[in-house]
């Protein structure tokens, strides 16, 4: 055993309950546990999980809502080497059972649901082998299940803080999703990140209203026990709950976003709870007074940097690149981003290249995917499927996802990069790319338009705007103006407008 | 080469050149170089150094007041895997001949000045091998040596972060100097703790006025570094200077404490000089007005925490335990800290034991010193040397240092513990406690004690005071009054004590 020691979940675990024997660790609706209590409830559900063959590599799945098991079973995984994966409750039967086939877990921990129930149909019905796997209830069942284990064996805490100890799908715009997996390491590399930009300190308490599936709430969830801070966990969203959650406990922060925050200020218009406990970043005049408006470097935008959940969260801080030309900042202290081209070769300051990232908050790969992970770890870089520019000042600017490339003559057009010089004229409400042949260049770029009401302009116009944004070469040959531009989520369907618009045959992609 | 990359100091330098093209990296009399232009120094030198034979585990001094070449040097020697050592200029020429036998480098880089030379005469005299050593001279010699050399192969950035890079000798009570050898990861790793609890945020400036063989100066110059801030060298503590630096390139912090902020408060009465970009802790209503006064949890205290060179700075932060009992704090989130018997069994809270850590910031050991190394980490654990206890809240309270154990009966008894007691007796002015022979329990705890000036108290009034603040067995069977303590340093010179009051036989040291 060495000095130098690279800590897992586990560990921050063993010294918060030293270093916080009284601290409030998790509030669920009528549970509180405090740094003890909450150690031995792992010890225990530990034991109990080692029981029905939950080892290194095993994987347990979380399929619920919102609940302070969620943690205790992601540190419970952690003290046996295993991989904890909250499923997405709101995705349909066929999709939950996709991720049963996928995981294949050891355990599942299950919260009744329509579609949970649905996904146990959909699963039986195509015979697959998981429904082998334990399925604890949550609720009385788990209770017992904890309460009638053994403490995991001591030596279970030797393990190697590189392992994967979470597993998040993430969503999918095409195909399957995957489910990313982040080690101990990482977790802990991107917590320290953001208790710095956050500025979150001793006696930090968070309320996790938004969904733990995703890594937008997990990533405070994880920073806050970082900091041996109070987590306040609620089923899921609902407006006069988290207003009553917030002055109760006296959250300092919640995931909360726009909608979000308009439904809290109607549901407190009487001023019927005090939220002045919250920091958080400014939103309009009524929401303003009834918070404490955060001036830490993360409020500097709503959205904090760029990120996603390969990177355990964010990649870059908004407030690490104040006052800067580029609005996700700069990168987050513990990683490397660079702008690569298609051949993996830096682009220069200027151009648009795929953000990739190296580092110790940047994830092992996908579960099961060798063939997805060879490919977005080509070069030793992780690709994150998104494009960006750096500016002179060195801070990073988003373009959007790269999705496909055009290949024109031997350039490089990426549609994202084509579409927002498109957007940025006056006149133009949306717009998106595709590559259609061309005798002469191979592929060609070609723009279809969605003028704004009551707006006009020519094509000539429009490519003569797109001009003087970006490289020549990348302005669209043709324009074709449209109503709308189909959409699979908020990206442009680029299968249905290959289809309708003549492209496809993209020789880069 | 994986995505999953622990980021060396040349790592860190490397994504600063690309984020920061136009930022200010260290300033320095009529120096100022951008990040992109220091990065190409530290190419350049390092690619000098190798060809001098420094490589992977090859040392190389430093001999001279604080300079920007410090914290280039340190960056060249990442590089190449190599260490740098900035040693004390202040010691003798006889200590700093020691070091030079002690730490044989390969590359010598010095400043003109009396320490010098007598050091390079010791040293001749003793026939040493070390002076075959290239020796740069700082300044124009330097400047040469630098811009001569081809830059590094780009090789050379393959490096292990958990390789050593940063040597810096301790402070010996007894016997000599021992110099610790910190990694890259671990300076990194405790870079962030202190970012984090010290609210360094994007464009911190540092002034590095403290001398930088110091972890208490080096500790804030990496961390600024790690976010990419200014760090502003000034050769060593001058108030008027450092009131011009600290207006002129509008510093966020500097290396101040008490009588150093005592001078500034002169040298700046007539208010000549704007110091209001300086958060700090605050000190005297002079002072308060002068500055931004601090209210981040660093400033919980004028100590921060408790920290030693072999933690890479500190080990815990009293910002981590806002309002507990422990003056100490609580553990910096990337270690554990345990309080350790002599039998390296954890003692229960309230119990005095050796403050000892594990973690990621934690030291890789002392150069050359086998014995010690495997002394000091004993059963996985860093044995800090100091005394602590962990109060009922989890806080930590600091004693003293451990230096030597008595043995009475079976119990341990730690002379600092003893003495914290005796000097709370409001009569007390200053205590030490030794070990002498005891026909019963083998050996006892005599004390030496100071009266205050004017009071008066009995042998048995302080001995019963003792027994109401610590357990009975540690009480002192004997009190010899004295008019003063003999001191090594700040700590009573235990061995005059021993032959001046029959002390001695430790059993348990």
């Amino acid at each position: 055993m060495s000095v130098v020691h690279r800590l897992t979940l586990g560990d921050v675990l063993s010294e918060h309950r030293r270093g916080r024997p009284l601290g409030t660790a998790v509030v669920d609706g009528p549970v509180r546990l405090t740094y003890p209590e909450l150690d031995e409830r792992v010890d225990r559900l530990a034991g109990a999980l080692a029981g029905d063959g939950v080892r290194a590599g095993e994987r347990v799945l979380w399929l619920g809502q919102n609940s302070f098991r969620v943690l205790e079973l992601l540190l419970a995984c952690g003290r046996l080497g295993a991989v904890f994966c909250p499923a997405n409750w709101r995705q349909s039967a066929d999709e939950l059972a996709h991720v049963l086939d996928d995981l294949a877990p050891a355990v599942v921990v299950w919260d009744e649901s329509e579609a949970v129930e649905k996904a146990r149909g959909a699963h039986e019905t195509r015979g697959q082998v998981s429904l082998d796997a334990r399925w604890v209830k949550s609720g009385d069942e788990y209770e017992s299940y904890v309460s009638a284990a053994q403490p995991a064996p001591v030596t279970a805490t030797e393990v190697d803080a590189e392992a994967p100890v979470l597993a998040l799908y993430t969503a999918a715009f095409d195909g399957r999703p995957n489910a990313a997996l982040l080690s101990h390491s990482a977790l802990i590399a991107h917590s320290m990140a953001l208790l710095h930009i956050r500025q979150m300190e001793d006696g930090f308490t968070f309320l996790a209203c938004g969904p733990l599936f995703h890594v937008g709430t997990m990533m405070f969830t994880l920073a806050t026990f970082q900091i041996g801070g109070k987590l306040v966990f609620t089923p899921a969203y609902e407006p006069v709950e988290v207003c009553r959650l917030i002055e109760a406990e006296r959250c300092t922060q919640a995931f909360l976003f726009g909608p979000m925050i308009d439904g809290l200020v109607e549901a407190n218009k009487d001023r019927a709870y005090d939220l002045s406990s919250l920091r958080f970043v400014a939103h309009s005049p009524e929401w303003d007074e009834m918070i404490t408006v955060d001036d830490s470097p993360w409020c500097a935008s709503t959205m904090g940097g760029y990120g996603q959940t390969e990177v355990g969260g964010m990649l870059t801080f908004l407030g690490l690149g104040m006052g800067g030309a580029g609005f996700a900042g700069r990168s987050s202290p513990l990683v490397h981003v660079r702008l690569l081209d298609a051949d993996g070769e830096e682009v220069p300051a200027g151009e648009v290249g795929e953000i990739c990232a190296r580092g110790q908050s940047v994830f092992s790969g996908y579960w099961n995917r060798p063939e997805l992970n060879a490919a977005r770890a080509a070069g030793g870089w992780h690709h994150t499927g998104d494009l960006g520019r750096r500016e002179p000042d060195g801070t990073l600017t988003f373009i959007g996802p790269r999705l496909r490339m055009i290949k024109s003559a031997n350039e490089n057009i990426y549609p994202a990069e084509v579409e927002r010089a498109l957007k940025s004229h006056p006149a133009v409400a949306d717009a998106a790319v595709i590559g259609v042949p061309d005798d002469r260049f191979g592929q060609s770029p070609k723009a279809i338009v969605v003028l704004a009401e009551g707006a006009e302009a020519t094509a000539e116009q429009i490519v003569e705007h797109v001009r003087g944004e970006i490289a020549s070469y990348k302005k669209p040959r043709d324009v074709e103006f449209a109503g709308s531009i189909p959409k699979k989520g908020y990206i442009p369907d680029y299968d249905a407008l290959d289809e309708q618009y003549g492209g496809g045959a993209y020789p880069g992609s």
